[in-house]
């Protein structure tokens, strides 16, 4: 498939004409809106109905200098969420997989760990039973599985698994679960002197060894959680080392924090898929001026997975009604998306 | 004086040729160059000796494609001080004289605050008993006089302050305490497309409320301390706030820990002027490639300050030590920059 469908004159019009001459005209209006720089937002194939027309208002009533809700390119912020926002994070968000391989690998060297209920259901591929053991556990399992490394090699080694590391429901490399719509959103933005930053989660060493290549943003537009880390001299050789603690999760309320911490200005864009994200929306929608909320829902059980409420981490309930009192606009993937993923 | 000086052809010559012709000839000369896009680093009209040839020297063999050491842009990341190495830091930080200015305004709508001595010592804009209290009396100052309000109105309240606020020695606004020589080397470092942050250990609040204006430094580029701060929605209003507590500390290893969690880039730049900035130093010069690490060294007690190991805060006495060792270039303002401020 083609991003840049429908980006001028619509299909139908173009097949009436001769294929070269269509792709001539197609080009031509293509150069003349880029250099006028008046290129209109409709660049969204893959979006339809309402929250295409939504999305394509608001960047077009932002950037177009006579609109009366003209932001200036500099506060032109948004803040895009990432497990469940930008790609799939079912059965399990790709940060849970990466360490409970990290545990197996850890297991074969060191078969004791065995006697760890953690360590065992990560050998085990076991979710559930991994799952049962609480935040506790989970990070238990997070923080063994991250630390102890110049944050250099773990970043290395990051890069490394997701490069053939797949989706144990779908087969699919983990890169390839990315929303298409929203690599297409994020195109547009872009086009449109959009400063797109990514406030995950996930960690940083994590999120960082790919998400340049995968989303075009670069390691210093990632806002993540964080171990402790600390900086020191290890036999002469300067480093920075996770430490066994939490240092910072940024999620909720604490997503506001960093985004003001990290942007120091208040965005006027947030996309996020959870009721971890309700902070970072309303922190967002509630400045001055044109300003947009929206929620990713998972709705399509055939081409992705459907879920909101009784999801287990990640769950979507209070930010569907909040969403209504505060007009955040609600993606219903199966109606408002043509398509999934790039390999549907 | 003009930042233009000595760009293309050196005065000398120029001065022999009749001037309207030597101009024509200087920005001739400079729109080739320009459109050429081979700019030399030799717009460093205020530096001069071996400090100026060394940084001209390290910016074109990271810029030129051609060079051995040539760095790709995005790489080109540098990190720069604030407090001495910016601005003056002498007789105190324009950040602790701000808050000794907002404790003033506090004893004047309660009296009784004159009880604790940091309050009574900052009333009599006596730095000497204030420092007395050690870093705990400071700390306490800083955190009674930076706490309570929405983060947008304690900007708006420092930039208000720094509208108008004087270095009390040379009675100059502190926006005009800040080193002309090292506000011609951010541009020529913009004009060699570097990515320039800058690393503090003031507070967010406070720096970014006039570093944009002042450095053309916007907020996502400015590194700081924090106290803590907390999401809260207040009387149904979104609102972040700073909590009564240090949250981070940006000096000595905690720079490279806030360098790699903010850019998560090793620099191959770094500029500070203190102990505090060895560690930045050392973990921006050990990386491979070629780096550069630059102490500013307080040599000039006509023009600006002399001090180094004797001084109160922000000690120089390791480092130059260490700038041995590691081959950092150290500056002495006194000879290799022609000129300090705009005002002399």
């Amino acid at each position: 498939m083609s991003l840049m469908n429908d980006l001028v004159i619509d299909k139908q019009r173009a097949s009436r004409l001769p294929m070269a001459a269509a792709w001539c005209i197609k080009l031509s209006l293509m150069f003349v809106l880029m250099a006028s720089g008046a290129l209109q937002a409709s660049e969204l194939s893959l979006w339809q109905g309402d929250a295409k027309a939504r999305i394509t208002g608001f960047i077009n009533a932002v950037s177009d200098p006579k609109s009366p809700s003209y932001v200036a390119p500099a506060e032109r912020v948004a803040v895009i969420d990432n497990n469940g926002t930008m790609w799939a994070e079912q059965p399990a968000s790709p940060q849970l997989l990466f360490a409970m391989a990290q545990a197996q690998n850890m297991v074969n060297e060191n078969p004791e760990l065995l006697n760890q209920p953690v360590f065992k259901a990560a050998n085990n591929n076991d979710l559930e039973t991994l799952r049962s053991q609480g935040i506790t556990g989970l990070l238990q399992l997070f923080i063994a599985t991250h630390v102890g490394l110049p944050i250099a090699e773990f970043e290395a080694r990051v890069s490394r698994w997701i490069a053939t590391a797949k989706n144990p429901k779908t087969n699919q490399l983990h890169t390839d679960m990315t929303y298409l719509p929203m690599l297409e959103l994020l195109a547009l933005l872009r086009k449109h002197d959009f400063d797109i930053w990514l406030a995950t989660s996930g960690s940083a060493g994590f999120v960082r060894a790919w998400s340049e290549q995968v989303y075009a943003i670069p390691p210093d537009r990632v806002i993540a959680s964080e171990l402790r880390t600390e900086y020191r001299v290890l036999n002469g050789r300067p480093s920075l080392i996770h430490m066994p603690e939490v240092g910072f999760i940024n999620s909720k309320g604490n997503k506001v924090v960093a985004i003001n911490e990290r942007i120091g200005r208040r965005p006027i864009l947030a996309i996020g898929n959870s009721d971890h994200d309700i902070a970072m929306l309303e922190w967002t929608t509630s400045g001055e001026g044109k300003r947009l909320g929206i929620l990713i829902h998972h709705t399509d059980s055939k081409r992705e997975f459907a879920y909101d409420k009784d999801a287990y981490a990640a769950t979507l309930d209070e930010g569907l009604a909040t969403a209504k009192q505060q007009d955040w606009l609600v993606v219903d993937m199966k109606q408002d998306w043509t398509q999934v993923f790039k390999w549907q």
